[in-house]
């Protein structure tokens, strides 16, 4: 008789290297968005106005453009929801319950649309308002806009691959 | 020995009804975007200037804005890729092919963060534009403008509907 045949070895566990991706992904998230708020919140430049038969400069601050509010709140927003979703999987790997995949799928799909909005519509006011008040606002005051849009663009784009994930992980279902 | 129990009623055909919601949704999203597009295309108005002692009117029309432009843009691709989308689903049905719900999924994905992107940068664009050029640009511009964003988020809300149902279409996979 032969010996029995080795047993295979154990096959990788492969739960605990996507939820290492996935808070990576997060914490990545917060970064980017912490850093844009900080270009935001920072941002300030002045208007050159014609008045009389010279000029006058009136400061101005990233509050005057509705769009730069919006983004200020994206970035809010974001980082607490993704803090939240990152304390709370700690508090479930200890507790050891598992959030919903629904839970997740449509929370790191809403995040992600929101980034996706945050951003362009950063963009957008951006470059429309610079191309109309060229040599009137500071040049670094957009540029800080655009900065601050790129930053929100990228924690978009590892918001979708979040979303990409906890798409797969849903169960099956004919809707 | 009793007679063998009847057997149990057919289940109802759920992918008939599916893809029926999911045509319905591509048409609706193709109706949008295109009744965007006519809003944006015929969107002109009149910016005054002071100049010398008077003013003077400029015509100024959709493509002065690089926000519109890009709107104009989402609006043409995302109603080229549902249209085809549609053709491909029928021509499928005819030969009986389906079409990987892998490329579904990610091509309902890229269209719903593509109209969000252009939806939200049209409003951002939009509002701070017409908060900056308050009086000067004529107000109907702008209005034409916010409605051809409000035109393209509500094509938005169906792809992201869209979206949802191809993604509880995947196949599991622990990614």
């Amino acid at each position: 008789m032969y010996p029995p045949p080795p047993l295979p070895p154990p096959p990788p566990p492969p739960p605990r290297t996507h939820s290492r991706i996935i808070l990576i992904l997060k914490l990545l998230i917060i970064v980017f968005l912490f850093a844009a708020l900080v270009v935001l919140v920072t941002d300030t430049g002045t208007v050159e106005l014609a008045y009389n038969t010279g000029f006058i400069s009136i400061r101005i601050h990233f509050m005057d453009m509705y769009t730069y509010r919006y983004l200020l709140g994206v970035c809010v927003t974001g980082m607490v929801y993704t803090l939240l979703q990152i304390v709370f999987s700690f508090y479930n790997i200890r507790t050891g319950n598992r959030l919903s995949p629904t839970f997740d799928f449509y929370g790191d799909k809403v995040l992600s649309y929101m980034l996706a909005t945050g951003a362009a519509a950063g963009f957008g006011a951006t470059s429309d308002m610079q191309s109309a008040f060229q040599g009137a606002i500071s040049n670094n005051f957009f540029k800080r806009g655009y900065a601050a849009s790129a930053l929100v663009f990228i924690g978009f784009i590892y918001a979708a691959f979040l979303s990409i994930f906890s798409s797969y992980a849903l169960p099956p279902k004919n809707v």
